[in-house]
């Protein structure tokens, strides 16, 4: 690795820069050697990551460390990419959208600093990860649920503000968040909602607070640090329920998604439904070569293989029911009811009381499992995710997903497909596995999703979120108006942030590297 | 009345003003005679409500006609005041904060653009109102239903801008919002969410969009002009159960407030339920007069005759119930449990299926029934809603409203609460009824609401919306950090409002009147 500077920075000036950033927050804690920066490169990164690589780390333990490091940015113009734990997987994880920036590195505020069994609510920094949130929920022996996403490496704090999800009732992890604090881009300090009352009591408690809300704002953007959130927790319930759906074809999306998107929409259903190809199953316990050896797109016929050895079906399903026990039984019932005669034999549900063993109940564990997959093609695995949103339309999304499908068979890659399932949408996550030691497997990976993101573009889907490397090109799709809403996003980063110092680039906003932001900068 | 020039106007510059204004909307939809003035006067005005007085009115029927306005507006510095449909009653109603504002009236933009039954979504212009949305569902037999505020006149759309509730499961109105079409301060039109995507499919079908989320941003603000908003609407469900529960004593607030907010959390009561007293029933229904023709406040001896008349409780919730059947009847079940021992009595459900008399059925229907209450004291009447939000704690919420019922009576005044309770808050609602021709009425409510604002700031509760009277109070009790929330609002404000064209001083935001504002702005 050689020496990085941040855009546009002298030699010198960095130096100075970081000088005084190692007096704000002590030196062990601004980290320049190539082996701490080749650790924090993305582990999944498309090529080997250099085009991501960060100039240094600073890692502040306090607030007031944050608005000093935010402050000598300002002075020096040195660009920041701050991360809560740095493990956003799939999407960059701490490497920075442009090559050069400062990772800004908050795991070390991982204080819990409330978590309020009566209003069910908590405060957190940035740094608190899913699995100490959970120890700590468990080690007290708080009657308090979390919701996890996939992958659970990560923080709490940090898959909200990148509307990262679970499947619990509590999913929408971005809905959950309730009042913040921010470290605004000049280094000031301002709380959202109701925490902008000195000594409110109800900071955590109602999320909008008096006048525009700005939680949303900070939420897969560039305009502030998030220092502290308030979190919504579900109270731990009487009951739970737990059921595999198994749809034996391939065209079972269309009537399957119809039904689970209306009880969806009725709330029976409250939590994210996952509904995924036979790879998302098979790739979390084995290989590709386990199956098949052959070039190209995993033929059918070893899908079926697959499903036949694994009991799966074509899709599969996860669902989940919380509640009273008399609640809970009638959900199972309208479910059963549902879906058995479709599928021509019984549910197998698997219920849990409190009381119980937790193993059996539908709370949210923290996991890593979900990134096996990345082993499924062998050598140093990762994986890029392109997820349209689509209408909760069972025929649409059918048809739309067999139209993918014959895209990776067409270029050669195996079908990863899932239907996520949230309150009026469906998400197409459209998995993209590859072998970061096989350069044919990569530029493949590139070209899918590029060809994905004009494909879907073209019939009126667009992507909720972007990896690191396409957050141009996703941010280039949203082109009502000339581009209207990145007009906007341009002009409040403006005046936030007139010496885009925060995460330039993040999701497309002062993006130094896209034409079209160029023209729209004031 | 006199005639009124905005803010800074000369006379010349102002009849130029409204020359272009004529000739961008037609001459007919530019109103400032007297008469015309008058009738957008607040019918609940503390006084004679010519401190809030208007210097004309607009009333565009397109969005390129609200364009137009918005420009002129920048060009000649005419501050404007959009309101959908006028009716914000009992919090200033189509009045601007700033005397001599133009009142923007979008109510000739009332198109239903869209409702879609599969989805359960819509598209509504903002001068869309209540009772248009239900005829239109009515009409066209969509099973699809609504959630109304408690007085149903106005805007859906402006109602959702103002945080409004209702009392079905889709009550927290803002949060049915998705995705937006506005006019930004400078006459520029943005589509948020995934409307920002050109022929988007699923603007109603996801609120986020890529990036920043901006929605909220336009609630109880004046960063811009609300033209289209997207809608959610509750698919009718299979059944529902609704229920009164009276509890007999003051105290029992206390208890019950604390199983209610449980249930609420767990979502077994999906909406917000309202937990009112004594005069809050009555005053729907007859007046003061019929009960007490003494000074000073009602006795508690008078209320408690009243709700013996009336069957009344101390406090009065209802309580609705949606779902499958199965599902209903275990939550009947559930509520006879809890309450029923405590109440020593059986409580009377009154159930609907589908296919029953809708008028059994739980769903929102809107009424103006609720403004009834304004006749309280004889006179014209008018009411003042004080609602500062409180944790969700029985035995906090109790001694509050304790504490609220002697001031009330200190100053003489009708004790008039309800708790409504929402996710994680309850919001303690005192409304202050007077008759605005009673002089010491309106001082009484006057000084009632300055004393319950300081007093509620003293315990760490700040309001949630408010009057235009008294948004410059409400505003500075949110404090913290010597008014960081503030100075975040008027830098996106200056931002994108450099000339202050649209509602200066909505919530605080641009207020010409209030001295903070005046040292923060930039």
């Amino acid at each position: 690795m050689t020496a990085l500077l941040p855009h546009g920075l002298s030699d010198a000036a960095f130096n100075q820069a970081l000088t005084a950033l190692r007096a704000a927050v002590g030196s062990q804690w601004v980290l320049n050697a190539d082996a701490d920066r080749q650790a924090y490169l993305d582990p999944y990164a498309l090529g080997d990551g250099l085009d991501h690589d960060c100039a240094a780390i600073v890692a502040p333990a306090s607030v007031e460390e944050v608005q000093a490091v935010v402050r000598i940015a300002n002075q020096f113009k040195v660009p920041l990419w701050p991360v809560g734990r740095g493990k956003n997987l799939g999407y960059g994880a701490a490497s920075p959208a442009e090559k050069g920036d400062v990772i800004l590195d908050l795991s070390r505020m991982n204080r819990i600093l409330d978590v309020d069994v009566k209003q069910a609510n908590s405060l957190l920094e940035p740094g608190v990860g899913y699995f100490d949130l959970f120890r700590h929920l468990q080690e007290k022996k708080l009657p308090l649920w979390m919701s996890v996403p996939g992958n659970s490496w990560g923080s709490v704090v940090g898959n909200a503000l990148d509307r990262g999800i679970g499947y619990t009732p509590y999913g929408d992890h971005c809905e959950q968040i309730c009042g913040m604090e921010v470290v605004l881009p000049d280094g000031s300090l301002v709380r959202t909602g109701m925490g902008a009352m000195d000594g409110s009591a109800t900071w955590q408690n109602y999320k909008y607070g008096y006048g525009p809300s700005w939680d949303q704002m900070f939420m897969q953007s560039n305009l502030g640090i998030v220092t502290k959130a308030g979190v919504w927790l579900q109270p731990e319930p009487e009951m739970t329920a737990k059921v595999e759906l198994a749809l034996p074809n391939f065209d079972d999306a269309g009537w399957a998604l119809d039904i689970l998107c209306d009880l969806r929409r009725r709330d029976v259903i409250q939590h994210n439904i996952v509904f995924g190809s036979p790879v998302r199953a098979a790739s979390v316990m084995s290989q590709r070569a386990d199956w098949y050896q052959g070039k190209g797109a995993l033929p059918d016929s070893v899908s079926e293989a697959m499903m036949k050895k694994l009991k799966l079906g074509w899709w599969n399903a996860k669902i989940n029911l919380f509640g009273h026990e008399g609640t809970v039984n009638a959900q199972v019932e309208l479910i059963r009811k549902l879906f058995e005669p479709r599928l021509g034999k019984p549910l197998e549900f698997e219920l849990w009381k409190q009381g119980d063993p937790p193993e059996k109940s539908a709370q949210g564990v923290p996991s890593t499992l979900g990134l096996q997959c990345v082993n499924w093609y062998g050598g140093r695995g990762g994986h890029l995710s392109f997820a349209p949103v689509l209408p909760q339309d069972g025929k649409l999304a059918l048809e739309y997903a067999r139209k993918i499908k014959a895209y990776y068979e067409q270029v050669g890659q195996d079908y990863y497909a899932s239907f996520t399932i949230g309150r009026r949408h469906i998400n197409n996550v459209s998995l993209i596995l590859y072998s970061r030691d096989d350069p044919e497997g990569v530029a493949r990976a590139d070209k899918l999703y590029r060809h994905l993101l004009g494909e879907a573009a073209s019939q009126g889907f667009a992507e909720y979120r972007g990896h690191i490397s396409y957050m141009d090109a996703v941010a280039a799709t949203f082109d009502y108006g000339g581009g209207a809403l990145r007009r906007l996003n341009d002009t409040v980063k403006t005046a936030l942030d007139p010496n885009n110092i925060i995460a330039p680039g993040r999701n497309g906003i002062g993006s130094r590297a896209a034409a079209p932001h160029s023209e729209a900068q004031p």
